[in-house]
C-alpha cells in the first residue's frame, strides 16, 4: 500500500501516454466513487463529468486542444465540467437530512433558503467562480483517486472551451473547469519534473 | 498506514473544533511540503497561502465570515489565494531546466514567451479564473495532507472577500479563492456527512 506522500510525489502530469490500454467503465466507476466524498460548497455537489473514449470524438478534443497528442494516446479524455445552477437544487440535496429526522422541517426549510439566497445575491459571477472552484477541488481529488488505482493523469488548460462545449454540446449551464487525459504514462516521454518554489515563498504567517 | 481510501473517507468537513490545540509551524511545514507537488498549469504555481494563528486576526476573520464560530475556535485560518500574474514569474520557474540542460535557450526563450502570450490573449478574466483554479486544485491537496497528518478542515466560501483582503492587506494582484479552518475536529458537535449523489448522476460517457 502506497502512503499518501508517496501518492503525492508519484502522481506526475503526465506529457504522453501508452496507446492501447483502454479504461473499463468499472475502473472509472471505482475512482468517481472516491471523487464523491470530496468536499463542495453547502454539498451543492457542482462538479460534473464527461468521460470520453469514443476515438472520433476524442479526435475533435485533439483538434480542440491545439492537437496535443496526449489526448489521442490517452485511455480517456475527461471533461469536467462545474454546475453554474447548483444551488437550485439544494431543496433535493438536503431532502435526505429531513427524511432521517436529522433536521426538522423548520431547519430544512431555512438552510435551502439560506442557500438559495447566498447564491442568488452573490450573482452570476459568483455562480460562475463556484463552478470552477468546486470543480477544482474535486478534479484535484480525480487525479489522486485515478494514480492510487494505477491511472496516470494530466490536467489542462490550452483547449478552446467553446470547441469544446460545441463538440459535447453542453448546456450553457455548465462551466467547461478543465481537460484531464487519462492514461498509462508513457515513462521514455517523461521529463523531470518541473522547479517547485520553497515553501517560503508560496506561505506567509500572521502570529 | 491509512489507504487513500481510507483518507478520503476520514477526511470530514469539520463543523466546529476543540480548542488548545496549537499547530506548529513545523506542521505547517510538512502540510505544505506535499502541497508543493500538486499540479499548476505551466507549472506556474499560482497557489499562495497565508496562515493566520494570531487570536485577534481570527476574530476579525470570524466577524468577515458571519461570525462562524469554527473560525476562533480553529487552531489556524488559512487563506488560500491566487496570483493572476502568476505567468510573469514564466521565466524564472522555468530558469531551472535551461541550467541543468534539459532545454536549450531556444526551447526556454519560447516556452517562456508560450506561456506568457497563452495568459496575455486569454486577458484578465481568464487569469482570475486560472488564479480560483489553480488555488482549488491546490486546497484540496491541501486538505488531503492535513488530514494525513492528523489535521482536520472545513473549507468555506461564506466570507465578505473585500473584508478578508482588507484585515491581511492582500494585493489586488492576489484572488481571494477560499478560506480554510483548520484544528482538531470536535467529534461531538459532527453532523452526519451529507447525502451523495449516486455516481451516475454526475458522470456522462462518450463511448
Amino acid at each position: 500500500m502506497t502512503s499518501f506522500e508517496e501518492l503525492v510525489k508519484e502522481r506526475r502530469s503526465a506529457s504522453n501516454f501508452l496507446p492501447d490500454h483502454p479504461i473499463s467503465k468499472k475502473e472509472l466507476d471505482e475512482i468517481f466513487t472516491l471523487v464523491k466524498f470530496g468536499p463542495t460548497a453547502f454539498n451543492l455537489q457542482h462538479p460534473n463529468y464527461i468521460v470520453v473514449t469514443n476515438p472520433d470524438v476524442k479526435e475533435k478534443l485533439k483538434v480542440a486542444a491545439n492537437n496535443q497528442h496526449k489526448v489521442s494516446s490517452s485511455s480517456a479524455v475527461i471533461i469536467v465540467t462545474g454546475n453554474k445552477l447548483a444551488y437550485q437544487d439544494a431543496a433535493k440535496i438536503y431532502e435526505g437530512l429531513l427524511m432521517l429526522g436529522i433536521v426538522n422541517k423548520q431547519e430544512y426549510d431555512a438552510q435551502v433558503e439560506d442557500t438559495t439566497l447566498f447564491y442568488k445575491k452573490n450573482g452570476e459571477g459568483f455562480q460562475r467562480d463556484e463552478a470552477i472552484r468546486n470543480g477544482s477541488l474535486s478534479a484535484m481529488m480525480f487525479m489522486l483517486a485515478a494514480k492510487d488505482k494505477g491511472w496516470d493523469t494530466c490536467p489542462m488548460i490550452g483547449f478552446d472551451n467553446e470547441a469544446v462545449k460545441g463538440i459535447l454540446e453542453i448546456d450553457d449551464q455548465y462551466e467547461v473547469v478543465m481537460m484531464i487525459t487519462l492514461g498509462k504514462e508513457k515513462v521514455s516521454s517523461r521529463k523531470p519534473r518541473g522547479y517547485r518554489k520553497p515553501v517560503s515563498e508560496f506561505i506567509s504567517y500572521v502570529e
